[in-house]
Protein backbone atom coordinates (compact mmCIF):
# COMPACT_ATOMS: atom_id res chain seq x y z
CA UNK A 1 0.00 0.00 0.00
CA UNK A 2 1.81 3.14 -1.10
CA UNK A 3 0.65 6.73 -1.16
CA UNK A 4 1.25 9.47 -3.49
CA UNK A 5 0.89 12.79 -2.25
CA UNK A 6 -2.04 14.50 -3.81
CA UNK A 7 -0.88 17.97 -2.82
CA UNK A 8 1.26 19.86 0.23
CA UNK A 9 -0.12 22.08 3.28
CA UNK A 10 1.10 26.02 3.58
CA UNK A 11 0.81 27.18 7.16
CA UNK A 12 2.84 29.24 9.46
CA UNK A 13 2.70 26.18 11.83
CA UNK A 14 6.78 25.08 12.14
CA UNK A 15 6.42 22.68 14.52
CA UNK A 16 3.95 19.90 16.09
CA UNK A 17 3.05 20.72 19.76
CA UNK A 18 3.56 17.27 20.49
CA UNK A 19 6.54 15.27 20.35
CA UNK A 20 6.76 11.58 20.36
CA UNK A 21 10.09 9.68 21.54
CA UNK A 22 11.59 7.04 23.63
CA UNK A 23 9.60 8.15 26.83
CA UNK A 24 6.10 8.14 25.07
CA UNK A 25 4.53 11.67 24.17
CA UNK A 26 5.67 14.98 25.60
CA UNK A 27 3.90 18.51 24.70
CA UNK A 28 6.85 20.63 23.17
CA UNK A 29 5.59 23.93 26.10
CA UNK A 30 3.82 23.76 28.97
CA UNK A 31 0.39 23.09 29.28
CA UNK A 32 -1.70 26.57 28.88
CA UNK A 33 0.76 27.79 25.82
CA UNK A 34 -0.30 24.34 24.29
CA UNK A 35 -3.93 25.07 24.69
CA UNK A 36 -3.50 28.67 23.09
CA UNK A 37 -1.74 26.71 20.09
CA UNK A 38 -4.31 24.08 20.27
CA UNK A 39 -7.15 27.07 19.80
CA UNK A 40 -5.10 29.33 17.31
CA UNK A 41 -4.78 26.20 15.05
CA UNK A 42 -8.67 25.91 15.23
CA UNK A 43 -9.00 29.39 13.80
CA UNK A 44 -5.69 29.60 11.35
CA UNK A 45 -6.20 29.96 8.12
CA UNK A 46 -4.00 27.05 5.74
CA UNK A 47 -3.12 26.69 2.13
CA UNK A 48 -3.47 22.97 1.04
CA UNK A 49 -1.56 23.37 -2.52
CA UNK A 50 -3.11 20.42 -4.81
CA UNK A 51 -0.79 18.87 -7.40
CA UNK A 52 -1.61 21.42 -10.74
CA UNK A 53 -1.71 17.97 -12.83
CA UNK A 54 -4.78 16.97 -10.24
CA UNK A 55 -7.13 20.19 -10.60
CA UNK A 56 -9.66 18.52 -12.37
CA UNK A 57 -9.96 16.12 -9.41
CA UNK A 58 -11.55 19.64 -7.42
CA UNK A 59 -14.54 20.20 -9.85
CA UNK A 60 -17.29 21.34 -7.81
CA UNK A 61 -15.84 20.97 -4.26
CA UNK A 62 -16.64 25.23 -3.55
CA UNK A 63 -20.15 23.79 -3.60
CA UNK A 64 -18.90 22.15 0.22
CA UNK A 65 -18.74 23.94 3.24
CA UNK A 66 -16.40 21.63 4.77
CA UNK A 67 -13.97 19.09 3.60
CA UNK A 68 -12.42 16.02 5.36
CA UNK A 69 -8.59 16.09 4.82
CA UNK A 70 -6.27 13.25 5.20
CA UNK A 71 -2.66 14.11 5.77
CA UNK A 72 0.56 12.53 6.45
CA UNK A 73 2.24 13.57 9.48
CA UNK A 74 5.97 13.70 7.71
CA UNK A 75 7.63 14.88 11.04
CA UNK A 76 6.62 11.49 13.16
CA UNK A 77 9.39 8.86 13.00
CA UNK A 78 9.70 5.27 12.99
CA UNK A 79 10.25 5.40 16.50
CA UNK A 80 6.96 7.18 16.92
CA UNK A 81 5.02 4.54 14.64
CA UNK A 82 5.95 1.98 17.22
CA UNK A 83 4.64 3.97 20.39
CA UNK A 84 1.92 1.34 21.86
CA UNK A 85 0.66 3.17 24.98
CA UNK A 86 0.58 7.17 25.57
CA UNK A 87 -0.29 9.42 28.17
CA UNK A 88 -2.86 11.63 26.37
CA UNK A 89 -1.01 15.03 25.12
CA UNK A 90 1.90 13.70 27.13
CA UNK A 91 -0.31 14.43 29.94
CA UNK A 92 1.15 12.52 32.94
CA UNK A 93 -2.06 13.08 35.04
CA UNK A 94 -4.48 11.26 32.13
CA UNK A 95 -4.28 7.73 32.12
CA UNK A 96 -2.00 6.24 29.63
CA UNK A 97 -3.75 4.53 27.08
CA UNK A 98 -2.94 2.47 23.79
CA UNK A 99 -2.12 4.76 20.55
CA UNK A 100 -5.79 3.56 19.02
CA UNK A 101 -7.42 5.04 21.62
CA UNK A 102 -5.81 8.94 21.22
CA UNK A 103 -5.21 10.89 18.32
CA UNK A 104 -1.89 11.00 18.58
CA UNK A 105 -0.03 11.95 15.36
CA UNK A 106 2.52 8.93 16.12
CA UNK A 107 0.90 6.04 15.47
CA UNK A 108 1.66 2.84 13.03
CA UNK A 109 0.31 4.63 10.14
CA UNK A 110 0.68 8.41 10.34
CA UNK A 111 -2.54 9.30 8.65
CA UNK A 112 -4.10 12.46 10.11
CA UNK A 113 -7.69 13.30 9.51
CA UNK A 114 -9.07 17.17 10.33
CA UNK A 115 -12.60 18.54 9.04
CA UNK A 116 -11.92 21.68 7.81
CA UNK A 117 -14.19 24.71 6.62
CA UNK A 118 -13.41 25.71 3.15
CA UNK A 119 -13.01 29.34 2.65
CA UNK A 120 -12.13 30.08 -0.80
CA UNK A 121 -10.22 28.53 -3.88
CA UNK A 122 -7.87 29.73 -6.45
CA UNK A 123 -7.68 27.06 -8.77
CA UNK A 124 -5.51 24.48 -7.32
CA UNK A 125 -5.49 25.79 -3.82
CA UNK A 126 -7.79 25.59 -1.39
CA UNK A 127 -8.17 27.75 1.43
CA UNK A 128 -9.32 26.03 5.11
CA UNK A 129 -9.79 26.90 8.26
CA UNK A 130 -8.82 24.99 11.72
CA UNK A 131 -6.48 22.55 10.01
CA UNK A 132 -4.12 21.62 12.71
CA UNK A 133 -1.04 20.69 10.60
CA UNK A 134 2.48 21.19 10.18
CA UNK A 135 3.66 23.32 7.42
CA UNK A 136 4.61 20.91 4.17
CA UNK A 137 2.67 17.85 5.48
CA UNK A 138 1.82 16.18 2.25
CA UNK A 139 -1.90 15.97 1.49
CA UNK A 140 -3.20 12.22 1.28
CA UNK A 141 -6.90 12.96 -0.35
CA UNK A 142 -9.57 15.34 0.11
CA UNK A 143 -13.02 14.14 0.85
CA UNK A 144 -16.51 16.10 1.05
CA UNK A 145 -17.92 16.37 4.66
CA UNK A 146 -21.24 14.99 5.08
CA UNK A 147 -23.10 15.68 8.21
CA UNK A 148 -25.09 12.49 8.00
CA UNK A 149 -22.20 10.21 8.11
CA UNK A 150 -21.50 11.96 11.25
CA UNK A 151 -23.62 10.57 14.29
CA UNK A 152 -24.43 13.57 17.25
CA UNK A 153 -26.72 11.60 19.52
CA UNK A 154 -25.61 8.79 21.64
CA UNK A 155 -21.60 9.57 21.52
CA UNK A 156 -19.31 8.52 24.61
CA UNK A 157 -16.06 9.15 25.09
CA UNK A 158 -13.89 7.95 28.26
CA UNK A 159 -13.55 10.46 30.73
CA UNK A 160 -10.48 11.63 30.04
CA UNK A 161 -11.65 12.88 26.64
CA UNK A 162 -13.96 14.51 27.85
CA UNK A 163 -11.87 16.24 30.08
CA UNK A 164 -9.77 17.46 27.43
CA UNK A 165 -12.38 18.52 25.04
CA UNK A 166 -13.57 20.87 28.14
CA UNK A 167 -10.89 22.21 28.95
CA UNK A 168 -10.13 23.33 25.45
CA UNK A 169 -13.45 24.96 25.00
CA UNK A 170 -12.81 26.58 28.50
CA UNK A 171 -9.56 28.09 27.77
CA UNK A 172 -10.74 29.91 24.81
CA UNK A 173 -13.56 30.99 26.16
CA UNK A 174 -11.52 32.54 29.24
CA UNK A 175 -9.04 34.10 26.95
CA UNK A 176 -11.47 35.71 24.92
CA UNK A 177 -13.07 37.37 28.28
CA UNK B 1 4.83 7.23 2.00
CA UNK B 2 4.36 3.18 3.07
CA UNK B 3 1.84 1.74 4.75
CA UNK B 4 1.30 -1.01 6.74
CA UNK B 5 -2.06 -3.13 7.33
CA UNK B 6 -2.69 -3.25 11.31
CA UNK B 7 -5.16 -5.76 10.52
CA UNK B 8 -8.28 -6.36 8.75
CA UNK B 9 -11.96 -6.45 8.06
CA UNK B 10 -14.13 -9.51 8.22
CA UNK B 11 -17.90 -9.68 6.80
CA UNK B 12 -19.89 -11.33 4.52
CA UNK B 13 -19.49 -8.24 1.55
CA UNK B 14 -18.04 -10.29 -1.22
CA UNK B 15 -18.19 -7.24 -3.71
CA UNK B 16 -17.66 -3.56 -3.84
CA UNK B 17 -21.33 -2.19 -5.05
CA UNK B 18 -19.04 0.48 -7.05
CA UNK B 19 -16.53 -0.49 -9.74
CA UNK B 20 -14.45 1.39 -11.41
CA UNK B 21 -13.19 0.87 -14.79
CA UNK B 22 -12.48 3.16 -18.06
CA UNK B 23 -15.92 4.83 -18.39
CA UNK B 24 -15.78 5.97 -14.73
CA UNK B 25 -17.89 4.24 -11.88
CA UNK B 26 -20.38 1.93 -12.31
CA UNK B 27 -23.21 0.61 -10.03
CA UNK B 28 -22.93 -3.28 -9.95
CA UNK B 29 -26.88 -3.49 -10.04
CA UNK B 30 -29.86 -1.72 -10.47
CA UNK B 31 -30.45 1.44 -8.40
CA UNK B 32 -32.68 -0.13 -5.90
CA UNK B 33 -30.88 -2.82 -5.27
CA UNK B 34 -28.24 -0.39 -4.82
CA UNK B 35 -29.87 1.41 -2.18
CA UNK B 36 -30.81 -2.06 -0.32
CA UNK B 37 -27.34 -2.65 -0.38
CA UNK B 38 -26.31 0.73 1.18
CA UNK B 39 -29.46 0.46 3.73
CA UNK B 40 -27.97 -3.18 4.33
CA UNK B 41 -24.26 -2.31 4.91
CA UNK B 42 -25.24 0.40 7.00
CA UNK B 43 -27.24 -1.52 9.91
CA UNK B 44 -24.61 -4.81 9.22
CA UNK B 45 -21.69 -6.23 11.78
CA UNK B 46 -18.40 -6.33 10.70
CA UNK B 47 -15.18 -7.77 12.39
CA UNK B 48 -12.01 -5.84 12.39
CA UNK B 49 -9.49 -8.26 13.15
CA UNK B 50 -6.33 -6.53 14.76
CA UNK B 51 -2.67 -8.06 14.12
CA UNK B 52 -1.89 -9.58 17.85
CA UNK B 53 1.26 -7.95 18.01
CA UNK B 54 -0.47 -4.55 18.38
CA UNK B 55 -3.04 -5.56 20.78
CA UNK B 56 -2.38 -2.97 23.05
CA UNK B 57 -2.90 -0.17 20.84
CA UNK B 58 -6.27 -0.99 21.47
CA UNK B 59 -5.96 -0.30 25.48
CA UNK B 60 -9.15 1.32 26.16
CA UNK B 61 -10.86 1.57 23.09
CA UNK B 62 -13.98 0.02 24.51
CA UNK B 63 -15.00 3.48 26.64
CA UNK B 64 -15.28 5.06 22.90
CA UNK B 65 -19.37 4.36 21.36
CA UNK B 66 -18.05 4.93 18.41
CA UNK B 67 -14.65 4.59 15.93
CA UNK B 68 -13.29 6.65 12.92
CA UNK B 69 -11.76 3.24 10.76
CA UNK B 70 -9.44 4.15 7.88
CA UNK B 71 -8.91 1.18 5.47
CA UNK B 72 -7.44 0.40 2.38
CA UNK B 73 -10.18 0.02 -0.73
CA UNK B 74 -7.86 -2.87 -1.92
CA UNK B 75 -10.14 -3.75 -5.00
CA UNK B 76 -9.64 -0.15 -6.67
CA UNK B 77 -7.30 -0.96 -9.67
CA UNK B 78 -4.45 1.08 -11.04
CA UNK B 79 -7.02 2.36 -13.66
CA UNK B 80 -9.10 3.44 -10.90
CA UNK B 81 -6.63 5.55 -8.96
CA UNK B 82 -6.18 7.83 -11.87
CA UNK B 83 -9.81 8.48 -12.74
CA UNK B 84 -10.49 12.64 -12.69
CA UNK B 85 -14.24 12.84 -12.86
CA UNK B 86 -17.33 10.77 -12.20
CA UNK B 87 -20.77 10.69 -11.96
CA UNK B 88 -21.55 10.32 -8.28
CA UNK B 89 -22.32 6.43 -7.64
CA UNK B 90 -22.36 5.78 -11.26
CA UNK B 91 -25.36 7.94 -11.92
CA UNK B 92 -25.76 9.62 -15.43
CA UNK B 93 -28.54 11.74 -13.84
CA UNK B 94 -26.04 13.21 -11.52
CA UNK B 95 -23.72 15.99 -12.63
CA UNK B 96 -20.08 14.62 -13.06
CA UNK B 97 -17.58 15.95 -10.50
CA UNK B 98 -14.04 15.90 -9.47
CA UNK B 99 -13.26 12.77 -7.60
CA UNK B 100 -11.78 14.76 -4.41
CA UNK B 101 -15.79 15.94 -4.43
CA UNK B 102 -17.41 12.67 -3.94
CA UNK B 103 -17.10 9.67 -1.30
CA UNK B 104 -16.34 7.26 -4.54
CA UNK B 105 -13.61 4.64 -3.36
CA UNK B 106 -11.69 5.02 -6.80
CA UNK B 107 -9.47 7.88 -5.96
CA UNK B 108 -5.53 8.70 -5.86
CA UNK B 109 -5.12 6.95 -2.59
CA UNK B 110 -8.30 4.46 -1.87
CA UNK B 111 -7.80 5.05 2.00
CA UNK B 112 -11.73 5.17 2.86
CA UNK B 113 -13.04 6.28 5.89
CA UNK B 114 -16.76 5.22 7.99
CA UNK B 115 -17.48 6.35 11.26
CA UNK B 116 -18.50 3.28 12.56
CA UNK B 117 -20.84 2.02 15.80
CA UNK B 118 -18.47 0.09 18.51
CA UNK B 119 -20.74 -3.19 19.52
CA UNK B 120 -17.82 -4.90 21.52
CA UNK B 121 -14.59 -6.08 22.03
CA UNK B 122 -12.70 -9.71 22.29
CA UNK B 123 -9.30 -9.19 22.63
CA UNK B 124 -7.94 -7.81 18.86
CA UNK B 125 -10.99 -8.58 17.51
CA UNK B 126 -13.46 -5.55 17.43
CA UNK B 127 -17.01 -5.81 16.28
CA UNK B 128 -18.82 -2.87 14.78
CA UNK B 129 -21.85 -1.65 13.10
CA UNK B 130 -21.90 0.28 9.95
CA UNK B 131 -18.50 -0.39 8.18
CA UNK B 132 -19.53 -0.08 4.52
CA UNK B 133 -16.10 -1.93 3.47
CA UNK B 134 -15.57 -5.30 1.53
CA UNK B 135 -14.79 -8.48 3.21
CA UNK B 136 -10.35 -8.93 3.44
CA UNK B 137 -9.96 -4.88 3.39
CA UNK B 138 -6.60 -4.03 5.01
CA UNK B 139 -6.95 -1.05 7.62
CA UNK B 140 -5.05 1.53 8.06
CA UNK B 141 -5.72 3.28 10.98
CA UNK B 142 -8.27 3.40 14.00
CA UNK B 143 -9.20 6.41 15.84
CA UNK B 144 -11.63 7.70 18.57
CA UNK B 145 -14.89 9.50 17.39
CA UNK B 146 -15.39 12.72 19.28
CA UNK B 147 -18.37 15.04 18.18
CA UNK B 148 -16.50 18.10 18.68
CA UNK B 149 -14.13 18.02 16.17
CA UNK B 150 -17.73 17.47 13.53
CA UNK B 151 -19.61 20.46 12.70
CA UNK B 152 -23.35 19.89 12.58
CA UNK B 153 -24.38 23.78 12.30
CA UNK B 154 -23.86 25.46 9.01
CA UNK B 155 -22.89 22.46 6.76
CA UNK B 156 -23.04 23.08 2.99
CA UNK B 157 -22.86 20.07 0.37
CA UNK B 158 -24.37 20.38 -3.49
CA UNK B 159 -27.75 19.48 -4.52
CA UNK B 160 -26.55 16.09 -5.89
CA UNK B 161 -25.07 15.18 -2.44
CA UNK B 162 -28.33 16.54 -0.53
CA UNK B 163 -30.77 14.53 -2.97
CA UNK B 164 -28.42 11.22 -3.12
CA UNK B 165 -28.58 11.58 1.05
CA UNK B 166 -32.18 12.08 0.43
CA UNK B 167 -33.34 8.58 -1.29
CA UNK B 168 -31.06 6.49 0.96
CA UNK B 169 -32.92 8.13 3.91
CA UNK B 170 -36.08 7.72 2.20
CA UNK B 171 -35.10 4.34 0.75
CA UNK B 172 -34.97 3.02 4.11
CA UNK B 173 -38.26 4.12 5.36
CA UNK B 174 -40.14 3.12 2.54
CA UNK B 175 -39.34 0.06 2.91
CA UNK B 176 -40.11 -0.65 7.02
CA UNK B 177 -43.40 0.28 6.19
Amino acid sequence: MKLQPVGFIKNRIEEPFLVAGGAGLEMRGEFDSTMDHVRELRQSISEIVIDESLVALLDGIEEYSHLVVLYWAHKVTEEGRSLTRVHPMGRRDLPEVGIFSTCSPARPNPILMTVVQLCGRRENVLEVEGLDAVDGSPVVDIKPYVKDSHPQEGVRVPDWMEQLQKEVREHGRGDKG
